[in-house]
């Protein structure tokens, strides 16, 4: 039996329907890695309340999952920079009663950018307007990405997106081209339009480096016939894997190597 | 690994310093039990938010240790008797939001004092003047006890409380007889006067039911004195395993046998 004590440090989840991967995940590391650490989701319908509970009980920290991302900007001390930009929280961080909040998936999006080296030459197509499509555009903006189209059918987010950072919007592929594609919506996503190509293939084979937010699977349509001509591909669990590290180093000071990081991943998954 | 869940329940301590031995009993039992329940201790310097917090995280219970068992009183929505005749609550219980709040102290000594069948006619001498002391007050008057005398050296609480029910106040016990004799002050406990008799000689012989809140030792030199003259004696540590069974089954619904319960105490002592 695993030992928990008085010591044991506590880490959570909030999200209004809680998953079981980041409680199974963290609480792998922390067995691996030998860490007094403790992780368990939770809901709520009193989000301020919880917040005081995270602070008031020394709660080390705490995952901000839907609906609660923009809300829990109002309860926290601090915005780290990853947040403030895109005024979404993922992250909230306890040292002793001071709340900070982060978004470890922007830190994520601007790391791989960097990573890749992309230049800001390329015109990109941003292909989704909801929260992490926020965050990608804002990383491209913050990155000085000048030239680029978000594609949204909903006219409403996407124009407004589109607009916050001085890009374009379409509300199809229609006329498109650009040298960098982004997608970031679940087309191609394990049990929604898994078989789907995100983008038409001309703009696939036209491009030079293709971006894939969906994580799962690894190789989405869009990244195998990518990778097939020799592009640059950017997955999307690079980015899951990146702000996962993060937020796990957040709270612990202490990051899993690439191999263990696999193993907890894959036996979070194995539900 | 034990499998923490987004479905596990979580129970766990609030107390200004808190122990180890609440954590190591109650996930020695969930285990044991095959409950999925997961047990941690906290403290706090913020009660009221702490139990907000508990409120909307649905953490399902909490054992409230000092210096909270009265100021805890202010932030629940319901006292059951038990806490309610005392002014003192040691066990939350959440259901769904609403938090009902319990002494399950007071309810193991109402249980003993039925159990024993100790006759209200006796004439009784109760030790002590601190918030056990006062939940076996209330509970003697409860009970139907006319006739009885708080010893105390301290005057102010001493007096305070045997006001509270109509009974006798001395200093000391000097020319106090009593039929049934209760130890609430820490003499005979492990690590404090663990040798010393808490009531003189004289007194325990003429005695006819002797009770030792202590529970640790089960046997102090009070109970042991008593016991080796055939008299009716109630151990402190049937009081602790009574009130310890009831917080757990107000949380989980379910009772440890005997034998379990003397497992998990052991365990939860081996620290």
């Amino acid at each position: 039996m695993r030992q928990i004590t008085r010591d044991t440090t506590l880490c959570m989840s909030l999200a209004g329907r809680p998953g079981n991967f980041g409680t199974r995940f963290h609480n792998y590391l922390y067995e691996a890695m030998g860490l007094d650490y403790l992780y368990k989701a939770f809901t709520t319908s009193d989000l301020k309340s919880a917040i005081a509970g995270i602070r008031a009980l020394g709660i080390r920290g705490c995952a901000i999952s839907m609906p609660f991302k923009e809300q829990v900007i109002a309860y926290v001390d601090e915005l780290n920079h990853s947040a403030d930009v895109i005024q979404s929280v993922n992250t909230i961080v306890n040292d002793n009663g001071y709340l900070s909040a982060y978004n470890t998936d922007y830190l994520a999006i601007e790391a791989l950018l960097k990573r890749y080296q992309v230049s800001t030459d390329l015109t990109f197509a941003l292909y989704g307007s909801g929260g992490m499509a926020k965050a990608v555009a804002c990383a491209l903006k913050q990155a000085g990405f000048n030239s680029g189209t978000v594609v949204a059918r909903n006219k409403t987010t996407g124009k407004q997106l589109a607009d916050l950072y001085g890009y374009n919007w379409q509300s199809t592929t229609e006329m498109l081209e650009a040298d960098f594609l982004i997608n970031v919506t679940p087309i191609g996503m394990q049990g929604a339009n898994e078989q789907d190509l995100s983008f038409p293939e001309v703009m696939v084979d036209q491009a030079q480096i293709v971006f894939d937010v969906v994580a799962m699977p690894e190789f989405t349509p869009l990244i195998r016939r990518a990778q097939s001509q020799g592009k640059t591909v950017i997955k999307g669990s690079e980015v899951f894997a990146l702000q996962a590290v993060e937020q796990f180093a957040l709270y612990t000071g202490q990051r899993p190597d690439d191999e263990l990081f696999a193993q907890a991943a894959a036996y979070a998954r194995d539900a």
